[in-house]
């Protein structure tokens, strides 16, 4: 176990620090010192390979996405990225592919504030398992539960775009050579709305972020709640690189059920309305009203006025 | 994955409640209360099958003992356990597995009052991760850098048991029959000292527990303190099964080098030691007095006021 002890010391030397780390790695526990009428957010995520991640993903870019998709369940809460544990499960020391995976996890937890406080690193089938924690004040957390009748519904950034960009990563789509960045990237380096989730905590009745796609993650929404909705797909956001890329119906497919765009899902109640355009125009992220929650018990899709059923998708599974 | 989320629900029906935990498992995050001038004691080990245990453990004590490590770090540091995550990668859906895994786990997680607030399960190969939030007085956690000049060197329990336990379990050691359950049950199932940790807070100079073997464990209090020590191996705590079932000279090699036992070892300055021998009396937890802290760098073993040199250990590996 020598040499993982010395994985260890890698990530101990970049380690970010921040004023409410007590002790940081090295000890049994680390410390942290909890902010005075705050919640404390706590989420966890394992990615496992061949499972979650392809072997051949950069590892600077799995070493962003593990973390990022922590970072975005904090941001449905509401809450703000305090510190992690890292729990690293590798075949052998590699310590090119360690340079790269830190470099990218480092990345992420210097922009968006989280300091790596402990964690585990063994030797074993490759696979990653991060503890976020984040506060929140008491209170005030963004929860799925909350959608009522009437409420608005919507979603932050584009759909669909990360499941295009795994596409063409597996060599299963070519798109023009202008687009292949912008959807490889949307793939491998999501962009946790943490701002809009805490630009949300007094406006929003509910909210979810988007790992497996908008058709299925939505239940989670409207079944905690008790509530069913009306989604009218020609509000769905699609980028410029989505829409040039393939057909209008292959388009509303990768939309409402590609995963991993790890964009954010809400629910206004209309008097919020005016209030969420300002605060969230304030974060410069971009948001579209995409459909209204509603009573009964089916999720319904409209086009053009009519009811939708999207083509190539087991949509009944979802309703 | 559907299956995979079946699992969460098992896990759910069961997760036990504290009332400082705000919203337990089924949302984007966790949200708990955290106590005002408390720290947040954090650790995390993840536990790989073929590495960490065997295929053959009972998944009940497998359970158990996953969390168990874990508490032990919280020990160490004087924290009280408070919330905590799984993350179980699974190569497949095995009810009865399941089942034993998860009482063995709320067997310790009620006993020591620890509330699952979430986790992840996925499908990979076997291995656990588990993440625990404990709460300590600001100021008063137990760390490994404390250790001065001329303290009294503790262990609390027995040392060695679970090693030979485990050689029972593996069939490389014969013991006799009353022995046997009590040997196999300090590997499967050890004891976090929680409560002598708390009891230690004001009293103890640095604190570690005992997961490597003492002889490795030490090592880690002595450098991060600046410090060496004289153990006096024959005040090293033996268990009557341990000292039973093998010669005097394995006894040591046991009681130096086995790991998992999962006992405290801690300093305490001279002026302490009349207090601390009361606090720990109140917790019922047996606690040996076994060498001394010096200057120095070279940790030295005496037996019948001699140097001494275990055999059967690469010794020098540690000195």
């Amino acid at each position: 176990m020598k040499e993982f002890q010395l994985i260890e010391k890698f990530f101990t030397k970049q380690a970010s620090s921040r004023r409410d780390v007590e002790l940081g790695i090295g000890d049994d526990c680390a410390l942290v010192i909890p902010a005075v009428n705050k919640s404390i957010a706590i989420s966890c995520d394992t990615l496992v390979e061949n499972v979650h991640f392809y072997p051949d993903i950069p590892p600077k870019a799995l070493g962003y996405k593990s973390l990022a998709v922590n970072l975005s369940d904090l941001a449905s809460m509401g809450a703000e990225p305090a510190w992690m544990t890292l729990a690293l499960t590798l075949p052998d020391v590699d310590e090119e592919w360690l340079t790269s995976y830190s470099e990218g996890l480092f990345e992420a937890a210097e922009y968006y504030n989280i300091a790596l406080v402990g964690g585990d690193t063994t030797r074993g089938p490759r696979s990653i398992t991060i503890t976020v924690n984040g506060q929140v004040p008491t209170g005030k957390a963004l929860t799925r539960n909350g959608a009522r009748n009437g409420d608005w519904i919507y979603v932050t950034g584009t759909l669909g775009d990360s499941a295009l960009g795994l596409d063409v990563i597996r060599g299963s789509r070519q798109v023009a050579p202008e687009h292949q960045d912008y959807l490889v990237n949307r793939h491998y380096y999501p962009s946790p709305r943490l701002l809009a989730g805490q630009a949300l905590r007094n406006l929003a009745s509910s909210a979810i972020d988007l790992s497996d796609g908008l058709l299925s993650d939505i239940q989670h929404v409207l079944k905690l709640s008790g509530m069913s909705a009306v989604i009218d797909v020609d509000l769905l956001p699609l980028s410029d690189a989505l829409k040039s890329s393939v057909n209008d119906e292959e388009a509303l497919s990768y939309a409402l059920t590609g995963g991993e765009d790890y964009e954010l899902l809400f629910s206004v109640p209309e008097a919020q309305k005016g209030a969420l355009e300002i605060a969230l125009a304030n974060t410069g992220v971009s948001f579209a009203q995409i459909g209204q929650v509603s009573t009964g018990d089916k999720l319904r899709l409209i086009r053009n006025g009519q009811p939708y059923t999207p083509t190539n998708i087991g949509f009944e599974h979802f309703s």
